[in-house]
């Protein structure tokens, strides 16, 4: 059960001049299941990413790296039902063999197609049958394939997760539409977070960079839904330029601000959909940290509260169990975090109270309030350290039965 | 249902000379039910501690310290129903009046009393009830008083916790005894873990300092079972140097090691317990990481294997899901991993397979042999990082359904 999220409307998901998407089944894990995308980006796009840092990183994400840094991006081949992760060399020529594929039926070079894979891990790629579905993907290639594409890379996300926007950025419409998957940070055997933002705008390539580390930073590294990190996590954001802005070349005029206001929007709604899709999500819950003396310190506790299993199976019973919040707050690892100025709040959509000060239990607080925002689907823990000036946020779902079933029943 | 847990034999808990111990119902959180202990120390004996580092630590973790750097310590007063945390300045205050209360009665200064409280946290601790039982715990005291001690300081606890040893030190015969609480590093609510361990050696107080550290770190240190830190955690280590052995000055004598042993031995002892014990455990995992540069990058590679929730449900379904060992040791935060090296071993009391090597699944490794060896409780993950001469040990169970029912359902 998603927390407040539903399927996309294909109505409301806007082409993107200079992309077209395709889709097909291609039968890499199971017959007769849309598997295999392929993302064709006009000449003179830009593409920009950031991947996992799982040691552990699958083949197809080496290969990313590769060719993001030597040629011009033109094409982006998905596959779902095999992460390509934890196989060695033979997976990075699977990886490689691909790209090479594509190339040829498109007329590009390999150096220019970025692979994605997310799936089964351990397992060798079939790459034969992905090469073999290659030119159906292609022959369906085409502007308005985003809803298509958007099923196309789930694995055992419960719903498609697509956003689009437009924004004006000088004296221009500009067009942004994004799909995401993953319903765990991780999912070791059906593996994976997959985040791809395309924009028509005309973008420099460093500031392209800087923007996709920004939005990443604010968006899909603010989440969590179980603290683990996957070995294929990769968030792409492109630009193609076909909006005929003047090219944005910096980061610090009106039109930078106008695009990178609606890239992090929409990259924060698509990172949110998979913590609203999370394992037996019940819950969704945002976590703010502020008043810290830095942004990392702030974060720390952030995760130290989203990731503590006692507060996320709190939260599915609907319990404004304080002290588990409290002890995540003290151990977050803050060495000299004064907690007799902290202030906690709870809240939910509706309202919020003062909940936690002065080293315990507001004075002014009633286990009724508590009890009362609780019932909500949407809450929020606001934590204020009195340490200074940096916050940040993260947003998590609850921790319920379902979690376990889904994952100790995964491969039975 | 602990893990291969049993109810300690009364008979096999020895007296250990110059300590004498003594409970009582004093009705803290709920009638009839032994709450309130006292632990009478002779004088000349020396005692030790380690404490939470969590920041919101409580006021009788505040109070022991104070105590340790300032007297020699002649008794221990531990109270379960309330854990005096996030009580603020009043909360210290009552940790004080129950250490002055008990020294009255006992004819030393509040300065020789280490005060422990566990249970229910943001709750003012009811000291007039309190006081009013420590002439019954006092009238109580006898040196046999081991077995009714661990299960006084019992909360949410299944099984008592109890451990004996005997050892030749210099000639002598030294008797030590522990005892431990805890299900979870945490309950926030009938919070922590408590461990004491008494031995009749005479030991110089910077070798008892010295010990207690390293016996915390190979044993309460090493352990996790939802990877939360307590408010309250404490382990106290008494030498009331009754064995009338020579005293142990130094830490570089057989006597020394011959005292070290067995303390390390009976300390892991008593944090397995609390593991086996863990909340909703049906599996007792022990996580060794060899081969690393450092004990402190073996510890992180360790904890992020046994942290790791879905581990955790894997171990629980018996699914050996080799792809989530692997991802947790890929994001434990070691930046220079070099995963093409490593080899993991699954095994249990009987057997033991090599699983993974050169960066994916080991060629030898076949599915049957990892489900023979899950089927049993007692399960290895033996990790060999490749890099170096450190080794670290972690202890932990799995996560079941019961974990989230029984941490779900806690305050309702």
């Amino acid at each position: 059960m998603a927390v407040n999220l539903h399927t996309p409307n294909p109505a409301h998901l806007l082409p993107v001049g200079g992309v077209r998407l395709g889709v097909t089944e291609a039968g890499i894990r199971k017959a007769e299941r849309r598997d295999l995308s392929v993302i064709e980006l006009a000449e003179g796009s830009r593409v920009a990413g950031v991947f996992t840092r799982n040691r552990f990183c699958a083949a197809p994400v080496q290969v990313c790296k590769e060719h993001l840094s030597s040629a011009a991006i033109r094409a982006l081949v998905i596959n779902t039902g095999n992460a390509n992760a934890g196989t060695g060399e033979a997976g990075l020529v699977a990886a490689r063999v691909t790209c090479t594929a594509l190339a040829a039926q498109m007329g590009i070079t390999a150096a220019q197609v970025l692979p994605f894979s997310t799936g089964v891990i351990l397992e060798p790629l079939p790459v034969d049958r992905l090469v073999a579905g290659l030119p159906r993907a292609i022959a369906n290639l085409c502007a308005d394939g985003w809803f298509d594409a958007a099923h196309a890379i789930m694995t055992t996300d419960t719903l498609a997760k697509a956003v689009s926007r437009q924004v004006q950025v000088g004296g221009k419409t500009v067009t942004l539409t994004g799909i995401s998957k993953g319903a765990g940070m991780i999912r070791p055997n059906m593996a994976t977070m997959l985040g791809f933002l395309a924009c028509d705008a005309a973008v420099a390539q460093p500031v392209l960079e800087q923007l996709v580390t920004e939005a990443a930073d604010l968006s899909f590294n603010s989440i969590t839904v179980d603290g683990d990190t996957s070995t294929n996590d990769s968030f792409i954001l492109i630009a193609t330029g076909a909006a005929d802005n003047a090219e944005i070349a910096a980061t610090n005029g009106a039109d930078y601000q106008a695009l990178r206001d609606a890239v992090v929007e929409v990259s924060i709604a698509l990172a949110q959909a998979i913590v609203r899709d999370g394992e037996g999500a019940t819950k969704f819950m945002t976590i703010t940290v502020e008043g810290g003396a830095d942004r990392d310190e702030c974060r720390k506790v952030a995760y130290a509260v989203a990731h503590s299993p006692l507060v996320k199976t709190a939260f599915f019973a609907s319990d404004p169990n304080l002290g588990r919040i409290l002890a995540a707050i003290g151990y977050a690892g803050i060495d000299d975090l004064e907690v007799s100025k902290l202030r906690v709040w709870l809240g939910n959509p509706e309202e919020s109270v003062l909940v936690a000060e002065h080293g315990g239990r507001a004075v002014s607080y009633l286990e009724d309030a508590g009890a009362r925002i609780m019932k909500h689907a949407e809450l929020s823990v606001r934590i204020d350290l009195a340490r200074g000036q940096a916050a940040a946020t993260v947003w998590t779902c609850d921790f319920s039965y379902d979690y376990v079933k889904i994952n100790a029943d995964y491969r039975s």
